[in-house]
C-alpha cells in the first residue's frame, strides 16, 4: 500500500502528521509529489519526511526530482514519462535507490521491461480528479493484462479507495497507490487501516 | 558578459538560434532558466544547447536544477536563495563544476563569503520587469558596496542593458547579466555587440 503525498491536498494538516498516521495504519512506502514548492523548501520537507520515516523503515521515493532525492538522501525516485529519463536518472542515483516508472499504455510496458527500474506505475487504472493531465485509463482488463505483461513489481494508481481495492488486487498487481482516499480524509490511519484489511481479505481468496 | 536565458521571453524563436547569435556577439557565459518546462524537455533543451556552445568553450550554466546540470553535462548551476543549498549542491556537482549563487543584501553577500561558490550575482541592482519576484534593488553605490565586500567574482543582475551598463562596470563588478536586452530584440548579436563595445570601454578608462 503506497502512499502518494501532495501537500496541496493535505487542507493545511501537516505532511508528516498524515504520513505518521497513514504509516501506522499500515502504509508500506511513501512518494512526496510536489509540483508547486521551491527547490530548498522540497527538500527541506522531504528531510523531515524521511526523518518521520525513520523507524518505520517504510522507504521514501520522491516524484520526478533526482536532484532532491540526492539532497534529502532519499529512497528512490518516481518518474514519468515527460521526467528525467530511467536511464540517466540510474547513472545518477547509483544502483542501489528506487526507480520508479509510471507507464501509461502497454508500448510503455514492453519499454519498460527492457529499463532497470525497481517497478512501474499503471496510470492511471480508473479516471481521477487528483491527476487531470493522464492518459486514458486501463480499467480492470487492462490491468490484468499490464500486469502479465510486467517483467516489474506493479502498482495500480488512479481511482484507488475502499470500493476499488478489492477488484485491483483481483487482478494480480503487486500493489495499490492511494492520494485522496488517504490524505483527504479525517482519519488517515483509519483509512489506510481499512485498505489495508480489503487488500489482505483479497490476497487470502 | 552573461546572457541569461529564458525561452519564455524568446517569442517563439529558438533558444539555440539566440544563443549562436549572442555567443558570435561576444558572450561568455550563458544561462539556461527555465520555471514552466518537465524535466525531460528541460534536460533535452540543456543538451541541445551545450551541443550548441561546444566549438565556443562558453560554458553553459542551469537555473536551480542540479538534476538538469548533471543529466545534461552541463558546466555548473546557478542557484537562488530559495534554491539547494550551496553546500548540498557542491557536493553533488564535485569539486570543478561552476556554482553561482544570487544574493539579495549584504548579510547573504556576507554569508556567500564563506561558502565554497565560483561567483556571486547581485541581484537585481536595478528594478526589472523579467523577475518579479526580487528583493529592493542594490543600486549602483549598493553594488560599489557589494563588490568590495565580496571575495568571490561578482555579476550584477537586474536591469542590465546599454544605458545602464557602462555606470554599473564602473562600479568595479566583474561582469554584467543580460536577459531581455539581448533575448528580446531583433538582433541578439548586434545587441551584445554593442553591450560588449560598452563594457571594454568602460574598462579602458
Amino acid at each position: 500500500m503506497y502512499l502518494v503525498t501532495d501537500s496541496g491536498l493535505a487542507g493545511g494538516r501537516s505532511l508528516e502528521d498524515i504520513v505518521t498516521e497513514a504509516v501506522a495504519g499500515g502504509v508500506t512506502m511513501v512518494q512526496l509529489r510536489e509540483k508547486n514548492l521551491g527547490t530548498r523548501e522540497f527538500i527541506e520537507l522531504a528531510v523531515r519526511l524521511k526523518s518521520t520515516l525513520k523507524r518505520s523503515g517504510v522507504p521514501l521515493i520522491i516524484n520526478d526530482r533526482v536532484d532532491v532525492a540526492l539532497a534529502s538522501d532519499a529512497d528512490g525516485v518516481h518518474l514519468g514519462q515527460s521526467d528525467m529519463p530511467c536511464t540517466t536518472a540510474r547513472r545518477l542515483l547509483g544502483p542501489d535507490r528506487i526507480i520508479g516508472l509510471s507507464v501509461e499504455n502497454f508500448e510503455q510496458i514492453e519499454e519498460a521491461n527492457r529499463l532497470d527500474v525497481d517497478y512501474i506505475g499503471i496510470s492511471p487504472v480508473f479516471a481521477t480528479p487528483t491527476k487531470t493531465d493522464t492518459a486514458m485509463p486501463f480499467g480492470l482488463d487492462g490491468l490484468a493484462r499490464a500486469v502479465r505483461m510486467s517483467v516489474h513489481p506493479t502498482v495500480a494508481i488512479g481511482g484507488m479507495n475502499e470500493g476499488t481495492a478489492a477488484e485491483t488486487i483481483a487482478r494480480g498487481t503487486d500493489g495499490i497507490a492511494v492520494v485522496s482516499a488517504i490524505v483527504t480524509v479525517a482519519s488517515p490511519r483509519e483509512a489506510a487501516s481499512r485498505l489495508l484489511k480489503i487488500i489482505d481479505d483479497e490476497r487470502r481468496v
